[in-house]
């Protein structure tokens, strides 16, 4: 796309950000999600008060690619009664407690066969694990392991009162629309149920990301997906297969409100201009880490499949899989934290800032440097031990607008946080000495 | 050369394979080994009994590059009795005695006059150095410097019972012959007497490679050369000249049998296949090193000459030089044992498995990844916090095959084993989701 | 440009060279110099001495670039008298004590009004600052805080005997003429009154340079400037912009004289010849570091904007800007040492012989190794551990002499010394076994 100076920078969002986030993530949090279902159009529903969500539904049976959209999935109750008449477990007090997708069953057995069916943590055992089994037909509970070990022999009833029947697969989309149609994708999946890292989180910040983003004039459009996880993925890259072309950046969020270092793994391409941006972006933050690209994780698989190989990255707090409340009943909302959650959306407007602001300037008095202290741009006194930041920002910008660095690249070489590599280009070009490339 | 799928990798090496190979060095050890003659020769012929060699006869005289192949060393007897008549060193207690090519000498010697002609090491006093000296002409004796030191003065009879004459240099070599003429050249040096390391250890590893090998349909053709060190890889060199473009990968072998960790010497190209594959399959090894090439070490030098600039690089356990017992008395068959050359064995079957294995395929499902699970390749539940290696194996194979990758390269991005990866490759091929790049 | 196997090396410097350059930077010293007037030709006179200078004179008010030659700056007192009558600070006394350009000024001021006229450091009580203030018409002293802190309130008389006036900048350059007009630039800022690191060291080092190299037939010709900063390079590369495409090679001094490691600070582009020279050379200094570009320091600034992008670096001991000493009284004669002069003296002598000594062989014998034993320059005796320098230095050359490596690439590759490897070139050479390239 062209290149042009921008209008400048957005103001830092509001410390208040954090909390609106996390007010939005604690009312998602006790729908009950699965990559189908009125849990996911309830949680589109709650979104919708944020964000002018377009809504879809992809019929039962549509083939995706190399898959098929499933049945929709309907719980109504699942219990197990022990041999003493008295509940062992009931779904009603925990989203977690059946294994997502379990179909119907209804039936008396001794504890040995009713085993296999129920999943716990033995290393943490006073939580329950989230188990699916979206694509292979079976019903399961997930239980604290301490509170299985409790359970004496006997005979067990157990009711799981499920559906899966003919209906639709339901994602959101939003569309920014800015000057270009060059696209920024964010996707989150919305299928998990009761997770609040995993995804209330993401899901919360990208629909406060997109209500700041629709107030302002950019030079992107900003395609925000809400769709579950994998299939959802699919089935949007199955039937916009003929506009990822127009995707210059993306990225995908998840668990971005916990108390661990921001975490970006770069796209499959791995040079990209997102993944630098937020390499450049992380290498400021104390304790971030840039991983490379692997096939596992969340939804950039399906955007980094070779036949797509988007310049998507993912972003969140602590690497999903490496921390123990993952997926299980401990990723709750004391989980996930207001300041978390604001400090990634500061991070996300700073790499939305570089997609913005990105331009690369000519030095149009390139022989030498100009002489800054007659326009006010430099210290009058000399002698000093060494240059404020706004000085060596301007020299920096100076020196390195040849035509072949971008201010992304100047901040990058310079050491310098774009921010301020981009505010000492401003300054530049308003006192005539840069142009553009 | 074209690169199609492999029928498969091979099965591991048995266990006992180490003890064949040090069997075959202690057979080797004791032959008393020079550049040319005869112990070139029996040992030839003890290494035929594993493998069908070609054996070569080059005349003293000829002209090999900027070498003139020497006359025959032929070494009957060689001693020092001292002044009281007893004998002070016999070339017959030892093979390192003498200094290797000494010319004849009979006389009469003051200690002072004979001492220049005793090679001793005093920073190691109870060993016995290896000495040669191939194309100065000079007689000498190698001894404990404890042994030296305990001389007293007088007069000592010297005898140096030697021969040059004309005759041969003698090289064996031995072609398995692959589908295809590109080869693998397999080299190591033959000439030296009785040291265990450097190298009974490679002669006995490669003529056991090459016995294992001749019962295997391979690609490649592996050839085998075992030849006097420098000036047997120059005449083979000279003799070959219009052969050498035909070699893909190449490894020089030597002292493979110690307690060292495996070292890999890149070749002078530094980024050759077989320098990718050695590095690939010792990164998975706790300690081993890989090091850059350097004109200096074994016939590497000649290989890569500039030449050639072949891709030969060089296996070895201890890096020659570094090591205490290097060419002297205490390289013996008690310094390298059965599961250190059972080791180092495995490491070069598991390249030759990379160079046999190595193939790029296509994924024919590149739009998002395929549905594994109702191919019964992927966990049936969802949610647990990690992948096993084997789905891992799948989707990186899946998810680099654009026909950019080859297998080895999948294996150096994901940091995953190359035997996974291509047992992964296979698992896809046969499902029908990878297909021929 | 053409590269030519040179005639050989130059002797090492005689130890005597610190003790010269010392003298020199000591006769310096005292010099009341600025960007302009007769403090510069007072030290031009005395570089005369040594060095065969041709003097530029530039008049005000001249356009070079996006600056204009100032006023000549000419001082003939200064002080401040206290209300007790007693003389506060007197120029007489230091050169620094007056803000460099000060405007003239006479008048009677309260101690609150006087203040901001007057620069310490608190942090360093007991040193006088230096300050300067070109181009923004002011007047001002400098002084020890603890001088300062004792000053009673009261009225203070200030005079300063200041003018500035239309006159001329002047610098002096030499050339020594080598067999080419491609041209190695060497700088130094003469602008710096009683500062003997920053930069009498480096223009005492560079005229003892000049005068060493007279004496020598070089390849290259070497040009050295002696210019005020900042506005001196860039009146010298306004008025000699048609000649910058011949600097091959470039070297900002400054700061070679105290006690600290020698630092290499890279030139913009960061891969020029200059730039690995350097790298080479301080790789075998201990304590030595090479830092990247960057637009902040010394008149690399100039000769590195974006329309020159010239190959000069800046060589100094310890960074400007980071030692307590920087641009205060303490950077005076006991700063600087005889024998760091002279270790900075070394190291640009062996730069120089790595420009004047790089040239590309090729081997002869390209084919194996050349039997280096029959030519007497390999040990005769075989076996030993490792190989000596020299041995190895005349095999890493045959090795890389393939056409493609230069002198300095072998050094770089096989981590030898230059000079060792350049010693062997011309051993081979002298053997015939290697010509140009």
């Amino acid at each position: 796309m062209e290149h042009v100076k921008p209008d400048g920078l957005e103001q830092s969002p509001p410390i208040s950000v954090g909390d609106d986030i996390y007010a939005l993530a604690a009312r998602l949090f006790p729908i009950r999600r699965s990559i189908t279902g009125d849990g996911v159009r309830r949680t589109l529903d709650v979104l919708s008060g944020h964000v002018a969500l377009e809504r879809h539904e992809v019929p039962s049976g549509t083939q995706v690619f190399d898959w098929t959209v499933p049945k929709e999935w309907i719980i109504r109750s699942a219990s197990i009664t022990g041999p003493d008449g008295q509940r062992v477990v009931d779904f009603a007090d925990h989203n977690l407690h059946v294994v997502n997708y379990s179909v119907p069953y209804k039936g008396i057995l001794p504890l040995d066969e009713l085993r296999p069916h129920i999943h716990t943590l033995p290393g943490q055992p006073d939580v329950i694990p989230y188990r699916t089994s979206y694509y292979a037909p079976t019903w399961g509970f997930c239980m604290s392991y301490d509170r299985v070990s409790q359970l004496p022999d006997g005979l067990y009833r157990v009711e799981v009162d499920s559906e899966l029947k003919d209906g639709s697969l339901t994602y959101g989309e939003y569309l920014h629309r800015g000057k270009t149609e060059r696209e920024f994708l964010l996707s989150a999946h919305i299928c998990h149920p009761s997770l609040a890292n995993d995804n209330c989180s993401g899901l919360a910040l990208l629909a406060t990301l997109a209500k700041h983003l629709a107030a302002r004039e950019t030079r992107y459009s900003y395609r925000f997906l809400f769709a579950p996880g994998t299939i959802g993925a699919i089935t949007w890259l199955s039937r916009n297969e003929d506009r990822t072309h127009l995707i210059d950046h993306g990225l995908v969020l998840s668990c971005v409100g916990d108390a661990g270092s921001p975490t970006y793994k770069r796209s499959r391409r791995g040079d990209a201009f997102i993944d630098r941006a937020m390499a450049h972006v992380l290498g400021h933050e104390a304790g971030a880490k840039v991983i490379d690209f692997s096939p596992y994780g969340y939804d950039e698989r399906q955007y980094c499949s070779p036949g797509f190989n988007l310049p998507v990255g993912m972003f969140q707090r602590s690497v999903h899989g490496t921390f123990p409340e993952y997926h299980t009943s401990a990723d709750n909302l004391d989980f996930i934290r207001p300041e978390h959650l604001a400090d990634s959306f500061r991070i996300l407007s700073e790499v939305i800032d570089i997609v913005e602001g990105d331009w690369t300037p000519l030095n149009l008095v390139p022989k030498c440097e100009p002489q800054l202290g007659r326009r006010g741009l430099y210290a009058a006194l000399g002698g000093q031990k060494s240059q404020d930041a706004t000085s060596m920002s301007l020299l920096w910008v100076l020196n390195l607008a040849d035509g072949q660095h971008s201010l992304l690249s100047m901040a990058e070489r310079s050491g310098l946080p774009f921010r301020e590599i981009a505010a000492a280009a401003t300054m530049l070009s308003d006192h005539g000495l840069l142009g553009d490339a």
